[in-house]
């Protein structure tokens, strides 16, 4: 049985906003950077299924976080691919700050996409790259919930860049979580408040799109849809500030 | 006599465009990181001058690029302060790869302002500081040449929002960069051609102000200035395409 494995991460100059504390943007990269990265230290990465014209596509995320670490702090991510439905692999983190608080919680559902037939594919066809690398630990966090039923009342445009694109020729996932916290008033970004953040991907928006973030908020919850050049909805997001 | 501080980078998967390679952002991003962190480690940081109100601010800075290094490649970057005149301090950077060659350098011009004052300080006052860790080596490439007479072809506007503010509360350094490099048909960015970027910072931004990016293509040339809410140049820059 495998273990959970642990990456060593520190806050650095430019992961961090005014307040000199680390940005929910850069925690979520960096996040996403140890999903990347252990996938390819276990042989089942996205450059390994590109060969075969596929690749991983990030679909729902949960993150929690109790607080923004400051600028120097050195933390961990301990991470560990929980279980594969049929298309769905679950993928785990647990943020640790350097006094062995577990600060940060996330649960990430990925598919694998075959670019050609524009498909998920079945997990099954992998379950030998898997094996041995399923972790039976609890889930950290409540799994991604849906967000529906937003009503925004602010909108914002957002032309899509060559710095908004991924290596897949998408928007980056960051992006997207970039685009959506620039709608909201900063004090929710600069008070350090504990939040849960639920986003889900729904379709890749492509270099040239213009875009249309949607921002409701709805008492203690930011809620956020982005729509693509065609009015469909790329994106959808809450964020539950505590 | 200080020697060259050298610090070793890899080009990681949050570094690279869509064709694999480094961004010409990322890689200017990590020169600025490491003069964060070599002033850090020698005493005389931003957070040490921030303790009385004054904070260091780049005022030019010329890059040369031969190729744009792939992703995973460990690179490393030289660093060491030049020399000082009245006002301006200047870093140089030496780009160097795994198998030795220098393929990218840099020479950063800055000051040190005192927000009350809104003025540049004399770096006399801190000739103890930098006792002892002026490197007298040639500079790796010309200094910041002036960039002067754009005649912009296309504009395209950009309201500065939480993730471009930097912690002196101005649009972030790279930023500006990314502006510039948004405006350009995208295979200047993707054809890998080596470059000389020069930049030059004349006036800070703020949260809240509608940005105009100004480009004109001149020959091999992309010319770039940025203006103000005020309709103030902010930032001028030319990139030569080789």
């Amino acid at each position: 049985m495998s273990q959970k494995a642990i990456y060593n991460y520190e806050i650095g100059a430019e992961k961090v906003d005014f307040t000199l504390h680390a940005t929910i943007e850069a925690l979520c990269s960096d996040i996403l950077n140890v999903a990347g990265n252990d996938a390819k230290r276990k042989g089942f990465s996205a450059d390994t299924l590109m060969q075969s014209g596929r690749s991983w596509v990030l679909s729902r995320m949960s993150v929690e976080l109790d607080r923004m670490p400051a600028q120097n702090e050195p933390y961990s991510i301990a991470t560990w691919v929980y279980d594969n439905t049929r298309v769905l692999s679950t993928r785990n983190f647990e943020l640790t700050d350097s006094n062995g608080v577990i600060f940060g919680r996330a649960v990430s559902q990925w598919c694998i996409i075959d670019f050609e037939k524009r498909m998920p594919v079945a997990l099954s066809e992998y379950a030998d790259l898997f094996e041995g690398y399923i972790v039976d630990a609890p889930a950290p966090c409540e799994a991604p919930r849906k967000v529906r039923g937003i009503e925004p009342q602010i909108y914002r445009k957002h032309e899509v860049r060559y710095s908004d694109i991924d290596f897949n020729r998408h928007v980056n996932t960051m992006r997207y979580i970039r685009m959506m916290l620039n709608t909201l008033p900063i004090e929710y970004l600069t008070d350090n408040r504990p939040m849960r953040l639920d986003i889900h991907f729904a379709k890749e928006c492509h270099l040239g799109e213009i875009l249309t973030i949607g921002y409701e908020q709805r008492d203690d919850t930011s809620l956020f849809e982005i729509l693509n050049n065609d009015g469909v909805v790329a994106c959808t997001a809450a964020i539950e500030w505590k």
